[in-house]
């Protein structure tokens, strides 16, 4: 499969310390099985690596190993080893090709599909990177039996974005299989319905990025729950995971924004419920004042001419602002009251 | 018309230690009178300075600013300012306009035209990077006044590589008219002379990029004299200019390609003749063996499958291999005796 979305190419693959010892063999024995010698490269796990001296680092393993324009990088992990393996593709020779074999749920229905690339700077979330579109994504569930539970809750948090601007029915399915989806064992879990939520969530985000790659109007949509959620994911060190942060950013700008007559009375209550039910934290962690929150955001891509933009739903499955390139602005004076 | 290009953006200039005392000013005051307090990005001078580290200062301060997704990129410089600000550009927030204010003639008939950007790294030139077309080229013939002569003299080997690759009556234009083009004095230079190379190499690149942007096929052609240039030009551990590398480049490529019987007997004499009309130098540095320049060659981009690629020409003015892509193969030792 990789072999036909990048014929007659040499790989490369990329993965971090927790995914490698798992499934980089098997990887690499395919590839061998098709002739190839590919270099593993594998960076330290989390957020915190996800930066330009692991990019220069990589882009440099690959170089050593004599790579050259008709090469394939193949990112195997989580979102930040397809964030990082996307940008050293997409900059590797002025751009290779890149395929995803996400290992979490949430890159299989985010980081994985739309081509966003990028790493952190201290500024920041992806404030440097690139869109460069995968060659192919190879998703199999089966991968997630081994992935914590923690990590899949911050997965369906973005399944319930995806339901949340888009598709009510959705969110409400989600909420009501949270319990077989998150079961502990995962022999227990509804794989149907598991395999739903992949589907769905991968159709609903190609579709609102193939109608907007560059994110000029209806993909900010997909930005719900980002705004506040990058900075409060980077204010804590990282140490909060990324759908956690979007969960709690989606409740805290719906709030903002029911607040301003935007969003419909009754939507961050149900956004707090689906939250819950889930098990992720609806509260962001304690100790960065509301002032550096704001000011963290002032530095994110979203910022605009000094002030933040916000994409916000009007209520469960529909986006308000369609007029205004799904953007609504929300006084940092209200924002600060929510995040207090 | 930088205004004109990016309405409603913020700016940044880039310029290097050279050009920003001559020019920045100018500009800056320019931007100021449409209302925008630009941040200045001085880089070293010298293609030495086109790495990775300066990239991420120059996107650090462009951040520490607190320029935004609205915000274009101004390259005032030379090639080296080009390259960089536009990759600069094409990774700053996933992407933002960049417009270049070409100061060599070197930058304006070749790198601040199609929308090569990148830097070096130990193992090359140009080994990471993105294409990223510019969304203006402001040429003042009149910078050039401030040029340094051996600076021009280099630019016009890329003017002789336009003609050689693409039109024989361009290639003698340019013998004929090299000592009104390369006064010493600047006021002695036929201007007309300069604007029409100017405007023709611009036009013809232009024809070229537009034809094949990512390098599939027809754009190969401009690589002639890249594959020994680069080499060489890195070898010298770049005191020698990218234009003079390119030059001997050429002669060497076509002498080889001669002995190939790619190339039509005489070429590489008629190459070499240019060269020395214009002052260019026609042997490359002593010092690195033939073996390690053949060796350089081979992480360079142009490498495929462990064997060197070339771009050269039959005859002045038509490029051989049209056939397999403007690709020819060059045996490694008859390569080896022509670089010895």
């Amino acid at each position: 499969m990789i072999a036909a979305a990048a014929p007659a190419h040499r790989f490369a693959v990329v993965s971090d310390s927790n995914v490698a010892p798992l499934y980089a063999a098997r990887l690499l024995s395919q590839l061998a099985d098709i002739g190839e010698i590919a270099p593993l490269c594998v960076i330290p796990a989390g957020e915190a690596h996800k930066t330009r001296d692991t990019w220069a680092a990589l882009t440099d393993q690959l170089l050593d190993a004599k790579l050259g324009r008709d090469s394939t990088v193949v990112a195997l992990g989580g979102g930040v080893a397809c964030d990082m393996a996307g940008f050293v593709a997409a900059t590797f020779m002025r751009g290779v090709p890149v395929v995803h074999i996400p290992t979490t749920l949430l890159a299989m229905i985010d980081a994985s599909i739309g081509g966003k690339t990028g790493v952190d700077t201290d500024h920041g979330k992806n404030l440097v990177g690139a869109f460069h579109q995968p060659s192919a994504v190879i998703i199999d569930p089966q991968l997630l039996d081994t992935l914590p539970l923690a990590e899949l809750r911050a997965g369906l948090a973005e399944a319930l974005k995806h339901g949340a601007i888009a598709d009510a029915a959705y969110f409400d399915f989600i909420c009501r299989e949270s319990p077989s989806l998150l079961a502990e064992d995962p022999r227990r879990r509804d794989v149907l319905a598991l395999n739903h939520v992949i589907e769905k969530s991968v159709r609903l985000k190609v579709g609102v990025v193939a109608a907007d790659e560059r994110e000029k109007g209806a993909r900010k949509a997909l930005n719900f729950g980002h705004t506040i959620g990058h900075a409060i994911e980077m204010l804590s060190g990282y140490a909060m995971r990324h759908g956690e942060a979007v969960g709690v950013g989606m409740l805290l700008e719906a709030t903002a924004a029911e607040r301003e007559g935007i969003t419909e009375p009754g939507t961050a209550a149900r956004i707090r419920n689906a939250l819950q039910i889930a098990g992720l934290p609806v509260v962001r962690p304690a100790g960065p004042s509301a002032t550096s929150v704001l000011q963290s955001m002032q530095s994110d891509k979203k910022s605009r001419a000094g002030a933040s933009e916000y994409a916000v739903p009007s209520r469960i499955g529909v986006m308000a602002g369609a007029e205004a390139g799904f953007t609504v602005r929300l006084p940092d004076a209200v924002v600060a009251e929510v995040l207090a």
